[in-house]
Order: structure tokens, then C-alpha cells, then sequence
């Protein structure tokens, strides 16, 4: 299993990323790696080359580049290079913390979708209250979708959540304004009707943005662009309730600042769980195309890396062809 | 200034609601009201007939009522009566804490839309870390919309942040994946070009549902799916924040305990600023037509009179109706 890395990308490469690396490779001595980027930099935090191949590259794809032109113009970039790796099947998958759009776009121009998904997904692990999480996707890959990409997003989600997260049997559910079947959008019922016609996924109806995060299904489905709106405010009201709560313990009595500064561990164990889902898979492509958050540290860095180890050795992607090709 | 109450409407009916009343009638001695329910229950919770008049209704609607059958079938409900009161002219406006479903409908049906706004819509005034709020629509009432349809929303909304919450020039903003002017789905991108178009209201750009929250604007607009979508997450997530901090405390040392009680009020005090905001209104109807929480407190169902009566006083409904003529 040799997975190709985006040493460059992310607000801190490429330390973080490569402190991340260094903690794989205790963790799974069966993994190996290409790191593409600065070499000097890189044997600067590398512990040791073991299981590692470095390729130099020139240039680095920001978050202020136009994904499009930049994955055409920058051809000697870390991102363009190490998806290069995984087209011509040196590597096995991709680990990036660089431009999400830049990734989304070159995921699709050169590791390409599996033939039979038009529309490949961005799908992360969120928590839940009960600490199990759930998949959501479409978070964004897409601004416009069909019921048929949907029905799609519902069988990448329930391999991924069963080979990656070991859960037997997935409980995929639709997003939508309501419970009752006769909600949402046309789009929504119709792909409504289209999810409960199959046998080969455990669809258990809508579901509301209310009652994903209390664990009621394991992997919830959604068009890219109320994926996203939901994702960031699920992101938005964690930050802003940690913000309100950080001021009003400042601002209040003598006890108040004192239960707070007892709380306060307490709080941040909450943010850890907030982010130990690992990073978000870009999934419907041919290979695993993984994307960190930008200011990821080693560790979750080292959670992305797991993910993809899990990836690789379910071989959740071949599965999912498979599936696919028995469908048509 | 007239209200009509659905005294039968929501979970603490029609305890909470009169109680409401009475609070009302003590702030606002201009306000006279049309009480529509069981008489000897609204007689049993009502401080003094002052400035009221109480009309027997038979039949009350509920959260589980189909709404267009319930709408149609129960004339004789407090809601359906409470409506038709609007719509002969004998109240000004109504307040209901019952079924959502059966206000929209009942709203459409009865009070009916301005003439030139084609889809009325359901708009919150959200929390903000700043204090200030704001105004977010559609929140539902529609599961599909047009980039028209966002236009008039952008238009109701600033409108009602003016003269409702007293913002001399209302910031409006679009809902969507990006802050840039290309990001968005075709109908969000044609709404976008619209909006920048026009001269009668403060367009400032795309925002993301992560920054709502933060202030970044006084009036946001989404079409009802997505808008339902956030509003829901937002929930959602509080709720769900306040169960972890809640368990987390309880698990924790006895430190961690010490410190959560001493904690507690503030938490609570946040749970205050989010219910702070009054009802939904369903606007772009031809008078004011407002949504309290089913289970409202006293307080909030006062609150939600305050904000009726600051829409009558404004006669933000009028000013309107002249506004759309104009352009039209």
C-alpha cells in the first residue's frame, strides 16, 4: 500500500504533514510513501526514509489559485504531481491539506471517477452525541445534483461506512424537511422513491439537519450544495457557541470565571471529538482521494492516514466498481 | 391595533399563551385583542377583559392534522376563525404556537399573498455573537424556489430588519457555497445577479451558513429547502452541544463537576439569547401573520406580541405592498 502525499499542502506544511507521516509509519509498517515537495524541507522533519521515496517538485498550489488553471498550470506542483502518482498507479491514494478545490479538481482530471458515478462525492465523518459519527455527503462537491446522483452518494456512503467504520449494516437516511416521505424538494422525493426501491443499501427514510448529529443515522445523504450549507453550519454554531461561552465566562461573576476555568478542559475535549473523524474522502473516484483540514495538526494528520490505510486494506474503491459494474 | 390569538395553538395551550396576553396588555395599552378558543379556559388563565374579546371556537388543530385537510375540514377551529378574523379586516394581525403546516397553509389560503410576491416565506431573527441577530428566509414555507423568488425575499427581509428591528440600512446577503460572486448553484448565481442589479436594498454579496452566526449580516436569504436545512443544523447543533457539555460535566472529575455548576446559569443564559429573536413571521402575506414556538413560554409568546405590535406601529406590511406596486 503506497500512498502519495501532498507535502506542501496546508497552512502548516510541511511540518505538520510530515509529523503526521512519521507517526504512520509507526503506526503501520505495512504502508509506504512518496513525498512530493520541497526535499530539504521534508528530510527536515522526516525521521527516517524508511518506507519513503521523496520527489522534488517546484511549485505549490495556494488557496488564492484558481483551482482549474492551477491543476493545468502548475504541472510541477506537490498536489498535480502526487495525483499524477496515483493516475499512472505508482500510488495507491492521495493525502492532501492543500486547496480543496484545487484537489476536487484534480481528483477528477487525473485519478477520474469510476465509470459508472457522474458525480463523485465529498463525504466526511461527523460526531455525534452518542461518540459513534455518522457520513454525510455531498458536502459540496457538487453545486447541482439529480435524485440519480444521489442514489449514488447512497451506495458510496454505505460501502465507505461499512468497510472503513465497520458498521455492518449502514443506516442510510435523506436529508430533507421533514420525516414523512412526503417531504422535500422534487428532487428529494424522487430520489426518495428511488432509495426505497433498493435491496442493496438499508434506507431508512428523511431525516432533518435537527437529528443527524444525535446519531440517528449512520450515513446521511444530501445535493452537494445543502450538504455544504449544513456542514458549515454545524461548523459555524460550534465555533460561535465556544466563542459566546468563552465571553460569557470572562465577563461574568467571580464564580462564574471560576467554573469555567474547572470547565474548561471539558469544553476542549469536545472540539477533539469534533475532529477526530479523520479528513474528508472524496469518494466515486478510482482511487482514495483524501483531503485534510488546511491547519491540520500531526495527529490529525495521522487520522487521515488511518483512514486511508482502512481504504486500502478493505479495498473499499474496488468493491464499489465492482458494485457498480453488477448494476449496470 | 387588533390581534387575533389562537389561545388553543401549541404544547402549553392555552396556559401559556393567555399568560402571554396578560404580559402584552401591561406593555402595550394600544394593543386590543380577539381572543379564539375555549372560553372558560382562556377566562380561567386571563388577568382582566380590558381591551379584550373572547370568541367560543369548538375544534382545535394539532401537530398531527394533515394541514391543508385540517385547514379545510376544521372551520371551527381557534386557528381557522383567528384567520378568517384577518381576512374580513377585524384584526389586524394573528399569532399562532400551533401547527406550522396549518399556519402556512391557513396564512395562503385566508390572509393571502401581497399580489406581486408569488411565494411568501417563513424568516426567523437568528442569534448572533454579537447580540445584534438577524433575519433569515425562507425557512421553509416552499421546498423549491427560483431566483425570483430570492429577490423578493431579499426585499421582505430588508424591509422587516428596517423597520422591525430598527436597522437603518439592512446588509442582505445570499446564502451560498462560496463567498465569491461565481460560487453557487445556477439559481443562486442568477439570484446573485439580480440582487447586485438593485438600488432599493443593501446587497452585500454571498455569505456561508459558518458565518451567520458571527453577524457578517442583518438579513440572509436562502431558498426554503437549504434555509430549513441550516435553520435545523443550527439547532441541531446547540441542542446537541448542550447534552455533550451536560454529560461531560456529570462524567468529569469533581472538578470538572464543581466547575460546571458554578457554570451553569451562563450556559443558560445563552439558551435565553437564542429564544430572544420573538416568532417566524410568514411574510410577503397581506397582514401580519406570526409563529410562535410550540412550546412557548409566557415570555416568549410576550415576545412575539412585541414584535407584532412593532410590525403594526411600522406598518411594515403597508409600506410593502406600496413598494412592490412601484416596481412592478
Amino acid at each position: 500500500m503506497k500512498i502519495a502525499i501532498d507535502a506542501m499542502g496546508g497552512d502548516n506544511a510541511p511540518e505538520s504533514v510530515i509529523k503526521g507521516v512519521n507517526l504512520a509509519k509507526q503506526e503501520f509498517p505495512d504502508l509506504e510513501f512518496q513525498l512530493f515537495g520541497d526535499v530539504a524541507a521534508i528530510k527536515n522533519y522526516l525521521d527516517d526514509e524508511k518506507n519513503v521515496e521523496i520527489i522534488a517538485t517546484s511549485e505549490v498550489i495556494d488557496f488564492h489559485d484558481d483551482p482549474v488553471t492551477a491543476i493545468k498550470s502548475k504541472k510541477d506542483s506537490s498536489l498535480v504531481q502526487a495525483l499524477t502518482a496515483v493516475k499512472k498507479g505508482e500510488a495507491d491514494a492521495i493525502l492532501s491539506a492543500g486547496s480543496t478545490g484545487a484537489l476536487l479538481t484534480g481528483g477528477l482530471l487525473l485519478v477520474k471517477r469510476m465509470k459508472q458515478v457522474s458525480r463523485p462525492a465529498l463525504m466526511s465523518t461527523l460526531p455525534t452525541s452518542d461518540g459513534k459519527g455518522f457520513d454525510m455527503l455531498d458536502l459540496g462537491a457538487n453545486t447541482e445534483n439529480t435524485a440519480q446522483h444521489l442514489v449514488d452518494f447512497a451506495i458510496l456512503g454505505s460501502y465507505y461506512a461499512q468497510n472503513v467504520r465497520g458498521i455492518e449494516k449502514p443506516r442510510v437516511a435523506l436529508l430533507s424537511n421533514g420525516a414523512e416521505e412526503s417531504k422535500g424538494s422534487p428532487m428529494v422525493k424522487e430520489a426518495h422513491e428511488l432509495l426505497s426501491g433498493r435491496t442493496d443499501i438499508d434506507f431508512i427514510g428523511n431525516i432533518e439537519s435537527r437529528d443527524i448529529l444525535a446519531g440517528a443515522a449512520d450515513v446521511v445523504v444530501a445535493d452537494g450544495f445543502t450538504g455544504n450549507a449544513v456542514l458549515k453550519a454545524i461548523e459555524g454554531t460550534m465555533s460561535t457557541m465556544f466563542k459566546m461561552i468563552s465571553s460569557t465566562i470572562k465577563s461574568g461573576s467571580l464564580t462564574t470565571k471560576i467554573g469555567g476555568a474547572l470547565v474548561k478542559p471539558a469544553l476542549y475535549s469536545l472540539k477533539d471529538i469534533a475532529s477526530s473523524g479523520g479528513g474528508a474522502a472524496f469518494v466515486g473516484l478510482k482511487a482514495p482521494v483524501v483531503k485534510a483540514h488546511g491547519n491540520s495538526t500531526e495527529i490529525e494528520i495521522a487520522t487521515a492516514l488511518r483512514q486511508i490505510h482502512k481504504m486500502l486494506e478493505t479495498d473499499v474503491t474496488g468493491k464499489l466498481v465492482t458494485h457498480f459494474e453488477e448494476m449496470s
